[in-house]
């Protein structure tokens, strides 16, 4: 096994660490979380912190840089109250990932893109037309992590939107069904492939 | 498109309900999370919410339900101020998901499946052997989550072990080239390729 030390993975240069660190926790999940200013103007970004957080109620959290890029999503789902949660099918990786540059604010990702905004009715939130999956959220709280200044947003999970076919008998949500992908660390997009689904894991009688 | 609306949401019966909320935030990263408590007791437990909180320190989060089979992971992890992040590889789905079973705390996950324990020289805490990825952590903190009574638990990465091939020039671990799968849902198990890796992205200029 290569061994990185704590020392080597401070004294690596940005870049090296800034690859290795977002890639080395495993897959993440794919979602462009759209937003618009109490003024109107909507906002794209891709994000790989969406997290489950419960299932009843269904909250969702995610990791905020309130430095960095995305902080137009921040000051708009402050703003408004709501964001919505796409899925990134494997159609879409090159424009989903493209949100990501840094543009100012009166300029909408959705017009540097391929990627179009979806109204739907009563909701004044946009989607991306065509996700596979579209959830709405309502901005519930969120946590200051003390140890680096990211923030924690917790939302509530309001409306779900997903091609039907990807829907099973349960309620589970065959994902591949619907060619969604995972982030491999920054930049590296992958589709998965289901494998196998187990029962509920009971103790061996042994 | 399928809409769920919340009412819909909140009146389904629970097993539903926890298919759909835990499959549709899209997928999860797939890891086993050993620790041992201060009488040298191991537990191995699967994670899937393992998520990326920094890179200068590097630091990753998870969470925790404190009410529920996990509880071993957070006592052992409070009581030594250690975990390891194992990644979970294609050939042992069916191993990792029934870590997920209901064990005593004196009954170890190591004793009831194939997952070998491996204990790395100076280092008190028990990693998963062969798995592409190991990740020794100390805990840094907790933040509880009012809104329904989990836990994120943010730890410091203090050493990193990686199949070799895995790491590319820059950094990157390509997760497809140690058969890391992802998690869809609570119970399926898929396995990402990588489609594609991106430049940093820069506005265009229009």
């Amino acid at each position: 096994m290569r061994h990185f030390t704590e020392k080597e993975i401070q004294d690596f240069d940005k870049i090296y660490r800034l690859n290795l660190i977002n890639s080395i926790t495993g897959y993440k999940s794919a979602n462009l979380i759209a937003t618009q200013s109490a003024t109107g103007a909507s906002n794209l970004a891709v994000f790989s912190s969406i997290t489950h957080l419960g299932s009843d109620p269904a909250l969702l959290g995610f990791i905020l840089r309130p430095t960095t890029v995305p902080r137009h999503t921040y000051s708009n789902l402050k703003e408004t109250g709501w964001f919505t949660v796409n899925h990134i099918s494997a159609d879409v990786i090159k424009d989903a990932h493209h949100t990501s540059a840094k543009y100012p604010s009166e300029v909408s990702e959705f017009d540097q893109t391929q990627l179009e905004v979806e109204y739907k009715n009563g909701q004044g939130c946009p989607f991306v037309k065509n996700a596979p999956v579209q959830i709405l959220c309502s901005y519930l709280n969120e946590y200051p992590i003390a140890e680096n200044g990211t923030i924690l947003i917790v939302g509530k999970m309001n409306a779900i939107y997903v091609e039907p076919q990807m829907v099973l008998e349960d309620g589970w949500i065959q994902l591949d069904k619907g060619k969604v992908v995972s982030i491999n660390g920054l930049d590296g997009y992958a589709l998965p492939q289901l494998l196998d689904r187990f029962e509920y894991a009971r103790p061996k009688k042994n």
